[in-house]
């Protein structure tokens, strides 16, 4: 298979993932007790989570096909660790919705928060994973020639990208706005120029 | 990162958000206490807002390649400006489906109409942001040479275009129905063969 | 704007359409006073609606290709005509859902059927209409040289296959079920290899 | 048409569909009488089906590409059995919906977990069908000799990766989870590098 169907297809899931995000804002219910901007105000932590994973979702994607441009070309291994990869990136509409009703609730914040960025921390492992397997398992496959050295710093970025995300989890059992935090502020220091370099996720 | 690459992905979260506002178009509850016919007489602002929603994105997606089709790369700025654009995008389907819902039963249509010209305000400020990187900041970028004139006109039309839609925000304390009028116009204003410039929105 | 940008961004439209139909056919409620079985049999209008939208879209696809295939280059008139068939297109998801809900019922279903039917008319308009337009008013865009006769064969098969479809709208109200068996029989003969020539609908 | 246009409508449908599977997995509603961490766990027939389906679709995906990457170019009926064949794709979500669903309420699972498995032994069917068509009816379109013997054993292969899906039909009667974890060792067994032979489903 070569790598621009890869690349196609991973780019469609990934727009369709990022796209459903909206759906997890619901329009609040005419029957409310409420004014309209009570409800309004009341639902944000539906924005923050919203605008956490659709700029988390969107790094991915950067990053993603920075991974990708160094391949020639794939292999089975491949197409079945971006499967997983993107199974990973498939759930965020769900952990976000569920972060984002819970947090609104103040009941089962922490389990809610726990999973939300645990599926952060699930997909960066899988991210890993595969791009582990790119630099060094098959590193024939590689278009463009890189020391053993710029790999090995590729993937311990990459590794130490993991450690901010197995915080955030761990910390959903003290406050779920611990967490909340620590996730839009990684998405938001990806997104700045200053960490441009593609391996930090 | 290619162009193609970018614009394919914007293709495909335009392509998701413009056919996921037909999720707002709910069937009438079959329980209803009125005939069908009248139930979907009375869902007229949900048509409204679809058709304007839908050909506000068409033009977005038509001025979109236009203001790429000058690059001849990018960079992480303009990924990172692309991806708030989308996300003000992405929002689009809810804010349609608030100021269908709230319009329909006369409730709360002020601040649901000011939220939606606001998000179509949103999108157009993330748009003058991104077109003025391109040409001014990243004008090395550029795959036709440009002069500083020609790049002034193009962003003095993109913040004239602005107005309309702050005008339209402003007046939903006056009447929803003024706002939604003014995006219907400006909508097919735009659609028309005569305002075919590309940086109008 | 290149050929090749609007053909994919339609393709977009036209793929996410297509599989949104699936969210029409629910799963019938666990509370449900009947068998699983005996309300999966009852939904049966939800999966002919389902096959005949299917089909007639990825007909309409194959169409769309044809037409655009005989292009050069494009025109903004083009861009809006073409957004206006994407529109049209965009709504079968609602059009399907409430055939279905409503023939299901036996209430409200002759207007259910007619406005299911009439989506279709509705949607071939605006594809004879772009159809027209890219024959004649634009005939020095085109790719390749058709004489004045072949382009008039064209649109009359065109505007031929309207005919089925306000037949089937029009039936609607003397059946309901005249209309759906006229709307999957036209999308049964598209497909049959018979009717392969490429402006029928 | 173009082989590559096939491709990416293509793409475009099993991308949105693998994506929407996402949606089966609804957050429990705040109001249950139980902790969020029961009401999570007392999902996991959801989880399973998703998993399940999302790689199932993967490998479709992995063996469409195998299946049109030996084709030159496409007529009119590789358009109509491919858009079958995306048709029984286009509902595994809501077959996977149904699935988990009635398992979760063990009311009605023997039929829904015989509709689960029909449903991709109706895919396979549909897949057989089409690459049965490319590679006999068809040989003159293909890009790449391929001589009777490798041909037919192309197609035996896939006929046998029926019979598995035809036992997990079968054996819903027996039991639903039999038959869920057939399908999911189905897929597992396809993803892993040793069935990397690309005709297996």
């Amino acid at each position: 298979m070569s790598k621009n169907r890869l690349e196609a297809f991973s780019d469609g899931v990934l727009a369709v993932a990022i796209t459903l995000l909206v759906l997890d804002i619901k329009v609040p219910p005419i029957s409310s007790p409420h004014t309209l901007g009570h409800d309004l105000l009341h639902m944000w932590p539906t924005y923050a989570a919203y605008v956490t994973s659709f700029i988390t979702i969107g790094i991915i994607w950067i990053n993603h096909h920075a991974m990708l441009g160094r391949l020639r070309e794939t292999d089975h291994t491949i197409l079945v660790l971006n499967l997983l990869l993107l199974l990973s990136i498939g759930v965020l509409p769900f952990a976000t919705s569920l972060m984002a009703e819970y947090l609104k609730q103040s009941q089962g914040e922490h389990l809610a928060a726990a999973i939300y960025a645990g599926s952060f921390l699930l997909m960066s492992i899988f991210f890993l994973t595969l791009n582990r397997h790119i630099l060094f398992a098959k590193a024939h496959l590689l278009g463009l020639q890189l020391s053993e050295e710029q790999r090995r710093s590729i993937i311990k970025r990459s590794f130490v990208g993991l450690i901010p995300y197995a915080l955030a989890t761990a910390l959903s059992a003290v406050s779920p706005y611990i967490t909340l935090t620590i996730c839009f502020v990684l998405a938001a220091y990806y997104a700045l120029p200053l960490a441009s370099a593609d391996e930090g996720h």
